[in-house]
């Protein structure tokens, strides 16, 4: 097999730069929304980068789009490489982007070479992946792989109350094709870290095996609207002081067991009516946490259960979890990332091997496929800020891994 | 002097009754912000009794609308009685709106009974008295009472980003008088207690003396996106949890002083981006503390300034009050206060004394003008709630204490 087989590195670099330029945050990061105007922009675009690559493109449902680079028997199932082309609303150039034009890089570079491989190569570009506009997040790659209906998707709101499918028809990116329900060989995501143990270190590449076991919770805090001046404190029922008790308490939990690399966040906080002069009657706290093992995230769940009624007790609110969700107890499949560490071993790429902090459509996919990760260096391990910062040369080992893998896969 | 002169009841409250049927909210309360079309039809409501009853209505460049009953020697100061008919976004019936209606009865009391007086009386209807559309609340005494221009004024902006001279133009309630500058001869504002103390006691009315010293403060909470998984617990800069915190603080310090019937809240807080998934970059945290005594209340701010660095370095974040204002340390007029005692006295009207706690458009007339205020009983102290209520009975003693006092007054 050869090792001297490399992606454009250049080329790669000029088309992550023309993205930057579509939905450029006012801190020269991006602010490109799922099915906002820029992200038909940037979908434009990778429909013009398939064209002239000569890669048929195919939109689902929910508006994800597959790039394809026919096979020399084009009935297999395909080898897949994804991930998104939607950001935070201060977003980096990278996060996402990079898996995307990772992917059009190795189908570019294969042309070059006039490579032929046994299996069709896919790239796909997921649909609100970040879940900054409509929740959850890795929303499309959910419906993709059965566990969520087309439907459910559809009728999604964002903060302003519009679907998901009026979205969707409003860019224009609703495709005839059905939602998942294909069998693929094998699905490839190269992302950035989004944290700084690579960056550190100054090794190349992060061999993903699996997810940090990690919990979502949407919280209630029920109080009752009255006059910020003359109600007593004993006869106030303020949702904002429930909610911020449950904040503090959330941050108190992840300090608690930073020591293992465990966080806890809070997130997001609705307030109603949110005016000065009255007390709230009623909070949304949107909280996570996350830890290495599956044990410390339940002894978190567990404090944060237990803290609850007290924060309840002491804002005379009632306090309820609404909405609670898992993601990332799981493995990457072993088969892939063998070919991973015997591919880098061969390329001569230092890897280590992490678990994923961050949510990733891969997550999905890993139900129905095999699939692996890759990880790059991102600087500082900055990531949903538009400081977020990757250098070319780093990067390029994990492209050229990801090259290898999956021309090897595609060949297999 | 008489004393069987009373108000018609009745005639009270049909006014009152068709008055909560404009902008009448969820649940059976009003959402009728200022300048908003329930506003409209509110205003084009009293523009119609003034227009019944002949009373020549005026209006000022900040939508302020004064009613007038001539007296015999017009050209004299006028004695006027005033309120707001604007309420909060889960707003009572009766906050604000009694005190305009009930002046409203008193002209309609004197034309029934055919008594001229001596000076004019004017009932005034103040705009944007709540502050829960633009900040501050009783902006338009502001401005009347010299202490805020006209254009300052036309130019504060409302959450939506809508110039309050443009919503006041929207509505079609910009007139051409100017604002303040007039002399009058006293002003009397009769308005429901919010609070529970007249209620409890059985007592009908309130001689309010002053204020509670009150301070409002905006905190600004300086922090930085970033994932809200892989990000360490040690570099998250989450203003969320800053103000969180800041809020866990402010009730705290509430609490510390509630014996002495002090109040600190966290009212309102904005989050930049507010989104799951990313750590808030930015927060704005509105307070308020109030407290019978002026020694107490600085001990409140002192206790919150010195608490300010221990939440930023707690949270990783920059805190600053980034704007901090006071009311309420005044006192009511005494030639006032001691007309209405006297007249509760030849009445037989019970009276007590009590302090405001809530801010008041008297306020800002009482640095012009000698002003005073009459409180009326408010069922369990509920107010800035939909659920807030009156009865008539115990309404009607302030009612016809006001009745008599302008008149006296008037008569001057």
């Amino acid at each position: 097999m050869t090792t001297n087989l490399s992606v454009n590195g250049n080329r790669l670099w000029d088309t992550l730069m023309v993205s930057a330029g579509i939905g450029t945050g006012p801190r020269g990061g991006l602010r490109r929304l799922t099915l906002t105007e820029p992200d038909r922009v940037m979908r434009d675009q990778l429909k013009a980068w398939a064209a002239e690559g000569g890669y048929p493109l195919t939109i689902d449902g929910l508006g994800n789009m597959v790039l394809r680079r026919d096979g020399l028997e084009p009935d297999l199932p395909p080898v897949v490489i994804g991930s998104h082309l939607d950001t935070q609303w201060a977003g980096g150039r990278f996060d996402g982007i990079l898996g995307v034009l990772a992917g059009l890089e190795v189908l570019r570079t294969l042309d070059d070479l006039g490579i032929a491989t046994r299996r069709s190569i896919e790239v796909v570009n997921w649909t609100n992946e970040e879940g900054a506009r409509f929740s959850p997040p890795m929303l499309c790659s959910l419906a993709w792989s059965g566990q969520a209906t087309p439907d459910w998707v559809e009728n999604r709101r964002d903060r302003d109350g519009i679907r998901f499918g009026d979205a969707l028809d409003g860019i224009g990116y609703r495709g005839p094709e059905p939602v998942g329900g294909r069998t693929i060989d094998a699905y490839f995501e190269l992302h950035i870290e989004q944290g700084p143990a690579l960056d550190r270190a100054g090794v190349p590449v992060g061999i993903v095996t699996g997810g940090y076991p990690s919990c979502g919770m949407r919280i209630a805090v029920e109080g009752a609207t009255a006059h910020t001046g003359p109600t007593p404190m004993s006869e106030r029922h303020n949702a904002l002081v429930g909610a911020a008790m449950v904040a503090v308490a959330v941050n108190d939990i992840g300090w608690a067991h930073a020591d293992t690399d465990a966080k806890a966040t809070a997130a997001r906080l609705d307030l109603v009516p949110n005016l000065p002069g009255t007390l709230s009657e009623y909070a949304e706290l949107f909280i996570d946490m996350r830890a290495p093992k599956l044990e410390t995230l339940e002894t978190m769940k567990a404090s944060l259960r237990a803290a609850l009624p007290d924060c309840a007790a002491r804002s005379l609110t009632q306090i309820s979890i609404a909405e609670e969700w898992g993601f990332g107890v799981f493995s990457f499949d072993d088969g892939l990332i063998g070919l991973l560490r015997e591919t880098a071993d061969r390329l001569g790429v230092p890897t280590m091997d992490l678990r994923s902090q961050a949510g990733h459509d891969a997550y999905h996919v890993a139900r129905v496929a095999p699939a692996c990760m890759i990880f790059t260096p991102c600087r500082d391990g900055i990531t949903h800020n538009e400081a977020e910062d990757i250098a070319l040369e780093p990067t390029l080992p994990g492209v050229n891994l990801l090259l290898h893998a999956a021309l090897a896969r595609a060949n297999r």
